[in-house]
């Protein structure tokens, strides 16, 4: 395989530096090739501006359109490029950090902010149907993705009941709506809760966990979201209703 | 009222800063005073680090425990201290962005990552009785706070069967994990769909939509999210399984 690890944390000396590196050399050992964005170490710019598309600030920014166009003719900021190549030579990604306020932290938000313009991320078209290529369709369809995450929360909270709301629902904007928005398939995440209190044998535990998920990526059936354009869905990309009827909660998006 | 408007586009000329402005207008027009955290115009830092805390990056960093610290003692950076000293000023918040990949751009959630540090968004205690204060409780109670949004999806694709989840949902960690979490009393959100194509007619609509929000704010009724300690969970705390039973969407976290 060849891994893209993305990693968001201020600390190497954490548990998830410690995370980050164990998995890494499991995989190398496993004989794959590893690549790391690792955005802290790279002082990765969050912040969407005119500058990304080498845009004339005195002209009024359409974020979408100006991202296609600069994309289209290859004048992105380098950093955005370097992270495109990336993503190209990838077949997996691994998605790394600590959950803050129910999300990514700022810097690993604007990765994909930055990095999935229209035309890469989004906006993909079919040439021959002018279907927009999107929800299991796209640029990255074909590559893997697992999100690999640390809560202080106990696990019990993340439940499908618990206070902070189900893990799946949390992670539901970054999973299915940027992840299998883009194309990729989503494997089930692996979680690491009471992040914050973590002794000696929680880490050996932890640790143990994530190098069996990282020696079944390939196999790990993904998550099985509805694609689009597979006739789930009604013209207002509404679920039929004769699908998981009568249900609102985010898991109607998968199926069976 | 004294509101604080947050606001995140990179570009003022835009559907986003054309409402805010005609906000401000009206609450001003109406004896209101407005304080304005404008993010890009700040060139906001999204990004937590060890600066933040004053904090030698030579020992190791640990995010929660080193920014209370940094709170509690008036070290923290002073951009994140001024940020403080609105949100205290502030009876009512409003916060304002384009969906970008179904989360807040990166700049505003590294507003929340950096300002909401331990002791002051979370971590909150009550001294007699050591309880945790947090979901309705904490130090922003009493506050109010609503969401001002633009999507580029049409208004269906955002309904609660929609394929990109419902706006409850996508908002949820926003709205309930880190506005109610603090303590604050969220109202519904003001959604503004079809962004990237608005004719001037749909101009007046939204901006007239906003401008009847705003007048209301003080009266429209919160959002009705189960408070933490209110007896709704359990001690581990989940939803007790009589009150919105056999469900698991995040509506379930709404009282009646």
């Amino acid at each position: 395989m060849k891994v893209l690890w993305l990693f968001a944390h201020p600390e190497q000396r954490s548990l998830n530096g410690a995370l980050k590196d164990d998995g890494i050399a499991a995989l190398r050992a496993d004989g794959h090739e590893v690549r790391v964005s690792d955005l802290y170490a790279m002082k990765w710019n969050p912040v969407v501006d005119a500058d990304d598309y080498g845009h004339d600030p005195a002209d009024r920014l359409d974020v979408a359109n100006h991202s296609r166009e600069a994309y289209e003719s290859g004048r992105l900021a380098p950093d955005i490029a370097a992270e495109h190549e990336k993503l190209d030579w990838a077949d997996t990604v691994i998605i790394q950090f600590p959950l803050w306020w129910y999300g990514m932290p700022a810097i690993l938000k604007g990765w994909f902010d930055r990095v999935f313009v229209k035309g890469f991320g989004y906006g993909v078209f079919d040439e021959a149907t002018g279907r927009t290529l999107r929800y299991g369709e796209g640029r990255l369809a074909g590559k893997r993705a697992m999100v690999v995450l640390t809560v202080g929360a106990r696990e019990h909270e993340m439940g499908p009941r618990g206070i902070n709301g189900g893990l799946d629902a949390v992670l539901f904007p970054l999973q299915h709506g940027t992840l299998w928005y883009a194309g990729m398939s989503v494997l089930p995440p692996l979680l690491v809760a009471g992040a914050n209190r973590f002794s000696p044998e929680q880490y050996a535990e932890a640790a143990g966990r994530l190098r069996e998920r990282l020696s079944t990526l390939a196999t790990t059936p993904p998550i099985p979201y509805r694609s689009q354009n597979g006739g789930d869905y009604d013209a207002n990309l509404t679920l039929h209703p004769h699908l998981a009827p009568d249900r609102e909660d985010l898991r109607i998006h998968e199926a069976g």
